[in-house]
């Protein structure tokens, strides 16, 4: 048996194999900042690639980008009492505007107490709804496609990094429509662009389907939600879809003239998704040797490990050849030992490693290395043609990332036919989701299993929503 | 005298046309929490460009980007009370976590009181101070370039939108070297890559130098500023660079190991510019008829207008043949009357114009006119050819914006031998910048036209350092 890179392993401990790959690839750290994240800067470059592709995504939706205030006014919470009772009641709140130094020590000036206090964005539903209360007058206004990337604020008690953490980084759309049917199928495209888009760029098959009335977002008609499983069995919710009816715009006065000159409310919708695909990434890519990029979010999609410093100047050639074809590369020249470096970037999950030694120079080859599969990708290719081999290489290795963890899902899901068969599985320890009738889990004795396991209701099935999946979720 | 689409006209009120301006191209608003702007759409839209063109110059300069929390706690602002008293005063203070209902309305929970409170970041200086402390322990981590986009907040109490607002928009950069002669030419460098950015991507010409010692960020050995002319003659100050020298990495002990074993502190610097640059902008472009966008930060470049529904068609393909050339176009079919058409787009500072009508479609033309010189440069040409057309007048419209900002600099600064002088011309009315010996200012008098017409010392001339501009500033 070989060392792996982290201990423990996934087997061994998953939750601190977890917290050990992010120190390992330096991809953030808890802020002395209570339960908040430092993103460095291989964190940050990764998160950069995720959200402007998404970005992209979202804009050729039509939507546009803007910028809400961070603060919001206590008073717009008192509007939306159901929303705040869903999840805005662990709130930083802002009291005072001044600081004031007393006894050589600074501390917020008495004298600055706000008469109304300000919330930090938990969402931005209200401030969003008052506005397009302002914004949106005629038919002609619609539809009001809505974007925007921001910090929001949740005072979480068990802050874990990328899944849970007081500030976290999102974007929240809120589009308005005219009818019920252009909102409804609206959150259902929304739903879908992001289906798709964690396919495609994180290499990552959902659950997806829509949330029960249980689950549901509050204030929502629907919630179209998206469920990844991490390699312990667990539920990773990553990007929601509302379709709020005309809850918000009855709420907030969203109301239009249409074209028959009749006053009436408008319909929306919100759709977010965050920071939290890092955790995602980490928790269904990752391997017993540290993290493993999907191509398309590699900040480095190949390095280049000259083993001594002779081969250095070979390997500069490489590194531009590379660079020409439009390929992200890093080529490390730096004095560590070759197989420090080797490991460093195993870690740190880069797509494909090229090592060149004597024998590569001599022979006019590089040999490179596939993160995802190890050694059985370990070839000795001529460098004249290495650049197309390696963006077929990184295509192939997206296509297969995605393959493997459709194969890893179907794994994960144990069909059961009622809460006996449920709960028999998870006394004996079964992990993963499992997927049986809805209507067996509205019977009273589900919330004991729901307490005693810590499951809960992920969505329903969308080919067939009689059935629910149930897990264990982070 | 044809009417303005603006009034009143800047020389009538300029503060007015200002905020008139933003109001008719629909950049932005007063939030309605209170002191807080919301970004619209197009506003967004051109932050973006110039974010994303700045982002991308700044990591040419090998920077990486980073984020770190928003919220500080108060006792980092206890390690640097230097720091505090420069600017950091008015902040807003975070001191509960949790809302609670009372009384069918919402509340601090007093229970959630925090033993610390936390502040909005005004400035990271000190966050990551910190994790610099902790990232650098040998010359090997030097040196360290950091970068953040992030929202900042000051408790402003007159704001303006995009020039002084409770929560803006910034890059903050944070650079750590082994040496005071690396740190000294850093500052410099990003203070040139600011200068140079201005120029070639907003068209805007700067009174670049040293901040005087009075005038100095808090904690720095050297401030570079770039202060720009509002068509006022007010100053603007947009981007600083400060050699912190060892003064923050003394406060939060920032040491390293040198390769002589020697435990030294670190140097350090930091660099910033912000959504000020908006303002920038409106005040150093704009004209009587709205904003006028420089080529390269417009989200379209070009709008087509067909005068009537009959030539959308015709457009449509030259809104092909312009986008399949690179060019940002938008083909305005909306069906609003096509003179509406025409001033929506001048207000918000579109370059190019191309009008359509019967005429155009038989002779397979186009007839357009530029932004910024307006009817001068009117002109009908070949649609063949018209996109090569096009990309050369934007090219020439960007160049032409800039000579023309240099002109005006030119025009807006009068020499003064002394203080004397000085108050004549501000007596008299004189706007503008007033250049004189640095001396002169050193006299107690001066505090008192400082007082009296609200100037100050805006930078030492970067050609001779023993004369000071002097200015009143936004």
């Amino acid at each position: 048996m070989s060392k792996t890179a982290i201990t423990p392993t996934r087997a061994e401990n998953f939750s601190e194999w977890y917290q050990n790959v992010i120190v390992a690839a330096d991809l953030a750290e808890t802020s002395p900042s209570a339960g908040s994240m430092t993103v460095k800067p291989y964190g940050w470059a990764i998160w950069e690639l995720m959200r402007d592709e998404l970005d992209k995504r979202i804009k050729a939706e039509k939507v546009q980008n803007v910028q809400f205030p961070t603060l919001i006014p206590l008073e717009y919470f008192n509007k939306e009492a159901e929303h705040v009772e869903g999840f805005a009641k662990e709130c930083a709140v802002v009291t005072h505007h001044r600081l004031k130094m007393v006894d050589g020590k600074l501390q917020p000036d008495p004298d600055s107490k706000l008469t109304d206090p300000y919330i930090l964005r938990p969402t931005s539903e209200t401030i969003i709804g008052e506005a397009m209360s302002r914004w949106v007058q005629s038919y002609r206004d619609l539809p009001l496609l809505l974007n925007q990337w921001t910090s929001v604020f949740r005072w979480e008690m068990r802050p874990r990094i990328f899944l849970r953490t007081r500030e976290f980084f999102w974007q929240e759309g809120h589009n308005v429509f005219a009818t019920a049917e252009e909102a409804s199928a609206d959150a259902k495209k929304m739903h879908d662009v992001y289906t798709k888009y964690m396919r495609d760029v994180l290499a990552i098959d959902s659950i997806v389907g829509e949330k029960t009335p249980e689950e549901r977002f509050a204030g929502a008609d629907h919630t179209y939600t998206r469920e990844q499983i991490a390699q312990d069995g667990k539920a990773l919710q990553v990007g929601t879809s509302h379709d709020l009816g005309q809850h918000f715009s009855k709420s907030f006065d969203i109301k239009f003239l249409g074209p028959d000159r009749k006053l009436q409310y408008a319909y929306t919708t919100s759709w977010g998704t965050s920071s939290r695909m890092m955790g995602s990434v980490i928790m269904i890519h990752g391997d017993d040797d540290g993290l493993v990029l999907p191509p398309s979010i590699a900040p480095y999609q190949v390095v280049i490990i000259p083993i001594l410093p002779e081969q250095n100047e070979y390997a500069r050639k490489i590194e531009k050849q590379f660079k020409d074809a439009g390929i992200r590369v890093w080529l490390d020249d730096s004095d560590m030992r070759s197989s420090d470096k080797m490991w460093k970037w195993i870690k740190r999950g880069v797509p494909i490693r090229v090592e060149i030694g004597e024998k590569e120079v001599t022979d006019n080859t590089i040999t490179l290395t596939r993160r995802d599969i190890g050694k059985a990708s370990k070839t000795t290719v001529p460098v004249k043609t290495a650049h197309s081999l390696i963006q077929e290489l990184l295509g192939k290795m997206q296509s297969d990332m995605l393959v493997a963890n459709t194969a890893f899902n179907k794994t994960m899901i144990t069909e059961v036919k009622d809460l006996a068969e449920l709960s028999k599985n998870l006394e004996k320890g079964k992990i993963g989701f499992f997927r049986l009738p809805y209507k067996e889990t509205l019977a009273p004795e589900f919330e004991g299993l729901m307490e005693k396991y810590k499951i809960s209701r992920r969505c329903l099935d969308e080919k067939d929503p009689s059935f629910v999946f149930v897990a264990k979720s982070y």
